[in-house]
């Protein structure tokens, strides 16, 4: 059992060394190195266990980097990362300044496609094997997708142009009929029953999209995984691979709880104990804020409908999901069908709750506009993690909603400041809106102790849409802040050191802003201060800055917030500090007003 | 062939009272109404022609509006509309203030779900037929999906969670081969081969996915689909009827050429021979200047690619296609898809012409974000129909682009004022950029007589990129202008009556900002107006307020441009009208400075 394989492979070249009778040894100590680390460090578990002898046979036949493999998500790319030249960086993953959680291209020529969104490798390797194609280069491109992935339309776009080409495109879909939550749909149904032999035939809907379909086979066997990966690649045009695996596998706990090891956080690398933490003290997150509240009111309203997007345990839809089955909805990944179905619903007077990250409903952009807000119908958009997400990077940093849904007619956008906020706005939200709303709200915690925020047998509180609120008196400088980064204004504020002229207001709803106010405030104070967690450009202080414009106001307004860069990974507060959104960036630019 | 069935057809209703030996003769004379007003009053022809017997036999067999009829894109409804109390007013369609081309919630109760972008019928009916569950109500829902749009993704995501409700819910396949343009994509090949009957067990995909499948049964045959539509009315759960038409049925020129009698503009009812309109004098189509430049620059560069979601007509990218058909691509309603591709292609150095209309890109929002700026790949969008598009109204504006870009960093933003900026922006970006860019141009013709533009045998220009132009002097204000709108400035200025103090400026990029020039002018100039044919919320003239914002000038800006409302169909120059950008609306504001 000693680790002698592992260390002196730094790139697949070194892999491909090994004889084959090696790599089961190296498949256990690259697993034991992935438990290891995350155990530690944090990260994704499972997807990259269940795919070690996957990663290490597709290194093993295929001639990376020349032949070009794409990791769909990217969850399960850790095994890819070790032994593409970043083992000894492998515990920086996802901290500020280390390696990213994700493939990345800017990281190494090994990641030829950036990911973290789902369902996109079909398309991307398809691209890189047309260009292979008209280049006059004899490669191999390889989509690596799961199953929940694959069940996401834009995959089903890609299978279909795939399958009239003659590319040389290999999909291997990595069936363990769970994505983050367990895979759901009919097509899912249908893998199972391939997979049980029930269907005859094989995998005749993938045939039926002309693909040279094979499997499906265990991809925890190494010498059947490698032999099928060198017969196909030796056929031409576009081919399908289906393996079977095991998420989490080779750690008991992992294999058996699979939700919860998908990012376990700490735990013991040799019993997989998840190290226990005392949290009761902690505030609640904002998630379980809305996912206990929504449950409270469809006590209450049996129209109430809520929907996810594959999300029901980081969105907390699952409290919904377990006190009323029937009237909430994981789809899967298909943003673009829930955003359309929740419209459905709403046109037959049903109060639809639709939670989806806000990065995710980028995915539905066109829906939001063309199905919801065009015809105007109620539909309450629960947008979690919006703002800077933290350790996940890039890919999932909600920081463009606020520019990108303020253009759209009819919409209301509130960002609630506190737990107690976003309590309300959902109460309000249900009791029948005249437009579409959509309620922005961070990843983790809120700011009450459990002692000063309980869910249950609290009077809600409607919300008046449009009103903003005065949080603290001032005289020379108006601070206006949007949703829960406000929180960082008042613990700015409250150093002692701070002058006593700035006054803080709470602009919850983003749109329809609060004017009155606004004369108000333009007509008192000689400067305004924006703050926000979404890009600056035609953001929330941009809609403040056309207010001022438009009504003749030429008062000195600053306005912090995401500045026009992607944000890379970090905790949250290290890219807030990027950002000069933190608490002590904030006492220092107060400090010259 | 005396006309006296359908005058006295007033709603369903009417219709149900006829026996079923009188409906040929329904089916003719619909057939008729609808040729002689299209012929006159213009719109989309071929795909209502082909759907008249399924719109009567839907109509007759289920309980409208009571049972709930959800039809697809929207093309095909004129039939639908006729029966449903809009006959009177059919000759008003897609006029200002007359009835919409698609179905809309709003002008009608038969018209369940507003329409008009592809794909999300599926969805849309399946969230009534759940909400209709929950009430308990014993209603039927009806969505009716042609093949081109069944394969965009998110037609595939509403199947793959339809196949596991016991939601009743009726999807009918109108499969007549072909979208706007022919259908690709080998979905297509497979529904061929069972219409073909080579399909032994017929229609093993949508049976895979749960469905209760029938057909495929001539959808032209009045009796079959009546007597298929009862079976079908007392089957529980999800049910796919496969039927097969002939887009243009009953006029010989429309089932021959079906391309072009999609819309056909005026035509002989008679003869059905198109009205010759001599266009030799009329300046050029933008869209054939992108698609006869596009092909001059593949001439002389082997990486150039064009890539078209199913729009290889509109866009012209059909030139592409016939002059280099292994570097041009239709990949069929597909946007996310056709992005994607885009972004892998691009990673291999691939010079990528991406072309989709301004609103259909926000069906790919994500992955112009996440797959192709975050990496910053060069992809070249070309973004057909910004602007006011005119009679296809609300559905198809591409207003929203400038604010839902403007806000990702490294995308560049570019708007010709003109056919030759067009053409030098294009063969600018064919060179190489850093970063992505978008190219937003209008629906329709440009400025320039045939004399004054030719495609060939020109000398392209370098545009530099971020660098903005003075087209007139002036010394009070100055008007900034983005894309073909400017010409609308430029004529206002042209009368006589006008200020002479009054600048225009060309700020063909939106972003990167010629700050250099906005210095100028903000130091030169009391008064600021930008004019765009964007959302005034986030736009253009929001990036100029930013600007001043942050440097701290302090003069007047006017922000012309799309109000915050959805607008409606019309003529282009009736709908600048109501937005107070047409010429004459500019030449009013122009005289108040």
């Amino acid at each position: 059992m000693s680790k002698n394989l592992l260390e002196h492979i730094n790139n697949p070249a070194d892999l491909r060394k090994l004889s084959l009778s090696e790599l089961p040894d190296l498949a256990r100590e690259l697993r034991e190195f992935i438990i290891d680390i995350v155990s530690v460090k944090e990260g994704h578990l499972g997807a990259s266990l269940g795919v070690v002898e996957l990663t290490i046979a597709l290194h093993y036949v295929f001639d990376t980097p020349n032949d070009l493999l794409v990791w769909d998500v990217g969850h399960q790319a850790y095994g890819h990362k070790i032994l593409t030249e970043r083992r000894t960086k492998f515990d920086t993953n996802r901290q500020l300044g280390g390696i990213s959680g994700f493939p990345k291209r800017s990281e190494s020529v090994y990641d030829t496609f950036g990911v973290g969104h789902s369902s996109t490798s079909i398309s991307a390797a398809l691209g890189m094997a047309i260009a292979s194609q008209l280049k006059g280069e004899n490669r191999h491109h390889i989509a690596v997708i799961g199953d929940a992935s694959i069940a996401s339309g834009m995959a089903f776009e890609g299978l279909n142009h795939a399958g009239v080409t003659a590319a040389n495109l290999l999909v291997i879909l990595n069936d363990n009929a769970i994505g983050i939550d367990p895979t759901v749909g009919a097509l899912k149904h249908y893998l199972t029953s391939v997979k049980e032999g029930k269907n005859p035939k094989q995998n005749n809907m993938i045939k039926s999209l002309n693909f040279d379909y094979s499997g499906p086979i265990d991809g925890h066997d190494l010498s059947k995984l490698i032999s099928e990966l060198e017969r196909l690649k030796k056929t031409k045009g576009p081919k399908f691979l289906h393996i079977v695996t095991t998420k989490g596998k080779g750690l008991e706990q992992a294999e058996k709880d699979q939700v919860k090891y998908h990012a376990p956080g700490k735990f013991d690398a040799k019993t997989g104990e998840i190290t226990q933490k005392s949290e009761a003290h902690l505030p609640m997150k904002f998630q379980d804020v809305f996912g206990l509240t929504l449950v409270e009111l469809a006590k209450n309203n049996s129209k109430i409908i809520g929907i996810t997007p594959a999300m029901p345990s980081g969105s907390s839809m699952k409290f919904m999901m377990d006190a009323f089955p029937d009237r909430a909805f994981d789809v899967g990944i298909a943003e673009q069908h829930a955003v359309t179905l929740s419209a459905g619903m709403a046109t037959q007077g049903m109060v639809v709750f639709c939670n989806i990250y806000s990065t995710f409903l980028q995915r539905a952009y066109d829906q939001v506009i063309h199905d919801v807000a065009l015809q105007n119908l109620p539909v309450i958009f629960c947008l979690d993690r919006a703002g800077l997400v933290g350790e996940d990077g890039a890919t999932h940093h909600g920081v463009f909603d606020i520019a990108y849904l303020r253009c759209i007619p009819n919409m209301i956008i509130y960002a609630p400041k506190d737990e107690l906020d976003l309590q309300n706005i959902l109460y309000t939200a249900s009791l029948g809106l005249p437009h579409p709303i959509a309620i922005r709200y961070p990843r983790g915690r809120g700011k009450y102790s459990n002692s000063e925020f309980r869910i249950q047998n609290l009077e809600f509180e409607k919300i008046e849409i449009g009103k903003a609120n005065l949080l603290k008196n001032g005289t020379k400088t108006a601070v206006l802040s949007t949703g829960f980064i406000g929180n960082n204004v008042s613990l700015a504020l409250e150093n002692g050191n701070q002058p006593k002229t700035i006054a803080h207001y709470d602009f919850g709803f983003i749109k329809p802003l609060d004017e009155k106010l606004l004369h108000e405030i333009f007509s008192s104070f000689e400067n305004i201060i924006t703050i926000e967690d979404g890009t600056i450009k035609g953001g929330f202080g941009s809609a403040i800055v056309e207010f001022a414009s438009e009504n003749n106001y030429s008062k000195s307004i600053k306005v912090l917030g995401i500045p026009d860069v992607f944000i890379e990974h970090g905790t949250v507060e290290e890219l807030q500090k990027i950002c000069k959104i933190d608490v002590k960036s904030l006492e220092n630019i107060f400090l010259n007003y």
